[in-house]
């Protein structure tokens, strides 16, 4: 477990796009975001409180997380005194940057002579083993998607809550960087070796409780010509119950391969059911969650009423909609 | 390119199923192979004149092969002697072993101190770029199995000299450790970081002549519950024009997964040209290739009559059969 609350980290950063990570940490842990640290020309605000690292620490923060992507994933030079002046403070360093902190030589040194730990959670800091194909206790549900980056982890995130809201014993599983820093563990699914992506994924959510729910974040898309492979290894050694397929709307072309065309959501669900089959005949969908940020109320309304009648399946933006019909289809499996 | 020919160092172990890879580059490289090493108490015999080092240089040999798994798959300590000696003499070394040789001190300073290279083949010595999903320019044959370990290479490797036999410009891509030593090169696709399979798959085929075929290896099963993704990123990177489907007649269920049935030959084709035609929508199946080696001659001529007669596909074994019937059905593409 990476140590929390974090002390969140914006640099220099020019927008928000370039700070996903810590909004998503700002909106989905609210209570373990202490403060935030910005460089000059930072044009990001979390509008959290402005804090010096030992001001941090006399709040409670356990590590500085960087929560901004600087352009070439790249960290730059002149971010490491801010970084040392957080170990001395007595914070551990909380990374999902190409570059490792422990290849940076002051921080390596700093953290060894303060007893600190570097957390990056690009690289998965273990091995695993081949997946074993062995039928789990517990149950397990699956964000899947019709391409990459349409809202897995919120979709995830949001289901999560709201089971363990209805009183279901439930916990996210993170797969992506940003996802092991909000839930502080996890498996980068997409930097582990090939061999091992559905064994990484089996090791990710263990046997549980009969009536507990592991919530998997999602990676790619099997309609991904780049991540599928991915994608199918996370949903073979998922094996899950329960899949929820998460949509763009307004996408029509896989992001930044415009020669490729996203399936209709009906082929999408044949596809990922038919594949997810091999390691758990049950497998199903119940539901299907929309990222609606950038259409009118009405209009997503109308969709999501269209595909709910059409498919039969609960519909909901994550970040907008009541989740209680998905609850009621999880707990009824 | 690893320095050729190959000198093939067979080491102590007991039995033939331990030295497939000696035997891989005796059948495919006879003329590559110039003798063979034994230590005390080997039970292995490639039927190759038993050279010392200096012997096999003066033969022509720049590269001694560890052709043996040894159990467990760590370099035995008894094995370093042969190894020093080896590179003395002139030797580069070949290893496809889960221990590196560059991280065993003793080779690495010897390495270093003669100007001699240690090939470990078993993981890639280079990154590979996402994969970009561009239709590339030249022709492409991938072999896909009903399982792992039923006769891709040996299919991919047949495929690509009958080609060449019958005047088709043809290049086998090693996608595995033996594959890569027969080859001189290639991409241990398994050991590459998930995120770029496709990509190691794309650079692994690059552009070429509009009537080159490239014939690569296939890896793993769709089917498997361990590797489906690597088999899915390789066959998306590799956009194969043409399929030839691999499979053990004698085979049921996943070998070392029982629980896991094999699906029919219609099936897997099935599968297999959905999912390539994601990236290549000409991608079809031109033959089925059969490993025979524990049947009846008559029972696998009887099945491979059955299946060419349903599924109207040239069907062959790639160490008994000739290959005519596939060429032209490759030719005619």
């Amino acid at each position: 477990m990476i140590p929390r609350p974090y002390h969140l980290f914006l640099g220099d950063v020019a927008d928000e796009p370039h700070a996903k990570t810590a909004f998503g940490i700002r909106d989905w842990l609210p209570d373990e975001a202490v403060g935030q640290a910005r460089l000059p020309g930072c044009g990001v605000d979390l509008g959290l409180d402005e804090l010096t690292p030992a001001e941090a620490v006399a709040r409670g923060a356990r590590s500085m997380l960087i929560g901004v992507a600087p352009v070439g994933g790249q960290l730059p030079p002149a971010w490491v005194p801010s970084l040392l002046a957080a170990l001395e403070a007595g914070l551990d360093l909380v990374s999902g940057l190409h570059t490792r902190l422990a290849d940076i030589p002051e921080l390596a040194a700093a953290a060894a002579r303060l007893d600190r730990r570097l957390h990056d959670v690009r690289r998965p800091d273990r091995e695993f083993p081949v997946a074993s194909g062995r039928k789990r206790s517990g149950k397990r549900l699956l964000t899947v998607g019709t391409d990459c980056a349409l809202g897995k982890k919120y979709a995830a995130l949001a289901i999560a809550r709201a089971l363990r809201a209805a009183g279901i014993a439930a916990d996210f599983r993170a797969t992506g960087q940003t996802g092991i820093m909000i839930a502080g563990q996890g498996v980068a699914i997409d930097a582990v070796v090939a061999d091992f992506i559905a064994g990484a994924a089996e090791t990710l959510s263990p046997d549980a409780a009969d009536d507990h729910w592991d919530v998997i974040e999602g990676q790619g898309a099997l309609f991904h010509p780049a991540y599928a492979g991915v994608t199918l290894g996370l949903l073979h050694g998922s094996q899950p119950d329960a899949l929820v397929l998460c949509h763009d709307p307004l996408r029509t072309t896989v992001s930044a391969y415009p020669d490729y065309p996203l399936p209709s959501l009906a082929t999408a669900m044949e596809r990922y059911v038919e594949a997810a089959r091999l390691t758990n005949p049950a497998a199903r969908f119940v539901g299907v969650s929309f990222n609606t940020s950038r259409m009118q109320p009405q209009a997503a309304a109308d969709l999501m009423a269209q595909v709910e009648a059409e498919h039969g399946l609960p519909c909901f933006d994550p970040l907008r909609s009541d989740l209680g019909a998905l609850v009621e289809r999880v707990r009824a499996l």
